[in-house]
């Protein structure tokens, strides 16, 4: 088991990283301080590990909302069923909340988590890739509303993360590749070398192997926390996380949730980053080939779907959290291991790369 | 014009207190930063006062979501009015709310401002005495759940306060004494010589002499921001703040939100809560004579709503943030001036004061 370390002061936290980590039920046991336990899951994840987790908590009040499995379901009526449950059962400001499952699941309980009585203590296990190299480290909670993604939220630390890449076996392919997607996205923002390693090893994370994920996860997890602790409510430095992501939600609201998966609505949304850098004039076409490439052989998709023209994406990129005052603005790359902060983007570029990347 | 300021580092804030504060748009437009300013108002409040705040922002895009008076919209279908709102305009991260009203308004309002992009800038303009002394001060933020008051929330500070003692002018009689609950409560928990100049003043308060409500409002606030200051997520001192609360809860809940005003509630479980610490040989009966007193002489209620029983009471009394793993913790009171922390509290003498006091 590995250990990485998210330092932020008072609330510094842990994130382990390590195989069959949910069959040590003292790990999660020593996070939780309090008679009073929720477990927040799904009904996919809940039958194959909710036992596991459960064992940890014998003798203790546990609880349980499952959910349905999806993007459709972050939403603030989700989090009410939460809030009902917790209430139901009387639970007090000291009661745990456990996350299990993927983002959806880790981004939900953790806002139920932040405002419930103001806050109560919580704990992400993250169970795909996607939510155990991105969205269960750093701290941003949040449900969706139907007119742009993740627009209600706080900023809310867990106590630890547990990533257990025994999970990962479970996985559908189309998941493992839409997590590989924020994988590559911290080579391309910050770290050339990893990027470099994806290209050799990008076969033996598709097949599973266990070194190698661990190896990527490890990796992720490292570049996350130290961006995190350098920037945690995202004023600099931290907004490069967000690379494609404009784009990708446009995609993602577009399509409407559920029908692409948020890894998926990356790699399209970066490599189109990709080409408006190139056409901006920062970054050589070579290196918009090999990011194009790579995703691909990840198995993901490259092209904006066809439904969605330039005018239906700049509607819904307007919509989006590093705009300031209407005004969209854009993370490009300057090569593969460098990113800008969001900056203002000329139209006239911005449509050409809508209307022509992936449109032949 | 007095300032005062809640230490809080970075997030330290001014309260301003004087006459005709309205009347001065750049004393608020200079905490505005951004294009895009929503006002959160209410029916009542919003025709005497939002074209005053208005003028603040001449040439800004400026909307306004008014919300029907009372307690029972302190909800999150009303805070989703909010998020409805903000997202069909496209506001940005740098936008700000603006809370124009009373408590309801200001805790609605602020948790919408603390969710929103996960968080917002967002000033109190707060319009009743209760508002003014309480919550506008110190970053307490929340909705009510069906099952409890201000069971959802946020911990999250405004830019600013600014209390205009003009709009106590038009406050009705009962909302003027209900906020006079939470003024008499700054000299039980901490304030003995407060305490005495309110024996000496109350007539004044009540007729609504300006000086004596600008002092008041100075006192109580003063009082209130060194607390946050001390204690800003309510680990220990800030807890004697809910003085009479868990009682006043129990009112609120039992009778249905809007029913009775907080300000009404809290008068009568502070009177309950005096009475268990007479019973309990903390407080003496000399102490609690001059509390009931100072509250009738305030036209408040003290006695219980006889259609809630001692069971009644308990069943309301086991939801309330300050319990710890269903163990009912209560804030007492040492002497005129001194109260305790919260503490758990033997069942017979509760039942004793829940049985006995005011039912006859």
């Amino acid at each position: 088991m590995k250990t990485l370390t998210v330092e932020l002061g008072e609330r510094r936290y842990p994130i382990y990283i390590g195989h069959n980590l949910l069959d040590q039920p003292e790990l999660l046991a020593r996070h939780v301080d309090s008679r009073q336990v929720l477990i927040v899951s799904n009904e996919t994840v809940a039958p194959l590990y909710l036992d596991r987790v459960a064992q940890a908590f014998a003798g203790r009040q546990l609880a349980q909302v499952i959910l349905p499995d999806g993007e459709a379901y972050k939403t603030m009526d989700s989090a009410m069923h939460v809030f009902d449950e917790l209430l139901r059962l009387k639970f007090s400001r000291g009661a745990h909340l456990i996350a299990l499952g993927g983002g959806v699941i880790g981004d939900l309980a953790g806002f139920a988590a932040a405002s419930y009585q103001r806050g109560v203590p919580f704990i992400q296990i993250p169970t795909t890739l996607l939510a155990q190299v991105d969205s269960s480290v750093g701290g941003k909670t949040a449900v969706n509303h139907p007119r742009g993604k993740n627009m209600i939220g706080a900023f809310y630390q867990p106590k630890c993360v547990i990533a257990d890449m025994a999970t990962l076996a479970t996985l559908a392919d189309r998941e493992l590749s839409a997590g590989l997607a924020e994988v590559i996205k911290y080579g391309l923002i910050r770290d050339p070398e990893f990027f470099d390693w994806l290209e050799a090893h990008i076969e033996s994370l598709l097949g599973r192997d266990p070194e190698a994920l661990a190896h990527a996860v490890e990796r992720s997890c490292r570049n996350k926390a130290e961006v995190v602790a350098a920037d945690e409510r995202e004023t600099g430095e931290r907004a490069t996380l967000n690379l494609g992501h404009t784009f990708g939600h446009a995609v993602e609201t577009g399509l409407g949730y559920g029908e692409v998966l948020h890894g998926e609505a990356v790699a399209i949304g970066t490599c189109q980053a990709a080409d408006l850098s190139r056409r901006l004039g920062r970054l050589s076409d070579g290196d918009v080939g090999r990011i194009v490439t790579l995703f691909q052989r990840a198995r993901l998709p490259v092209k904006p779907p066809p439904e969605l023209d330039a005018d239906a994406f700049l509607e819904h990129m307007a919509v989006d959290k590093k705009n300031v005052e209407g005004h969209l603005r854009l993370i490009l790359l300057e090569r593969i291991g460098r990113a800008t902060l969001p900056m203002p983007v000329a139209t006239e570029p911005l449509r050409q790369t809508l209307r022509e990347y992936g449109r032949n």
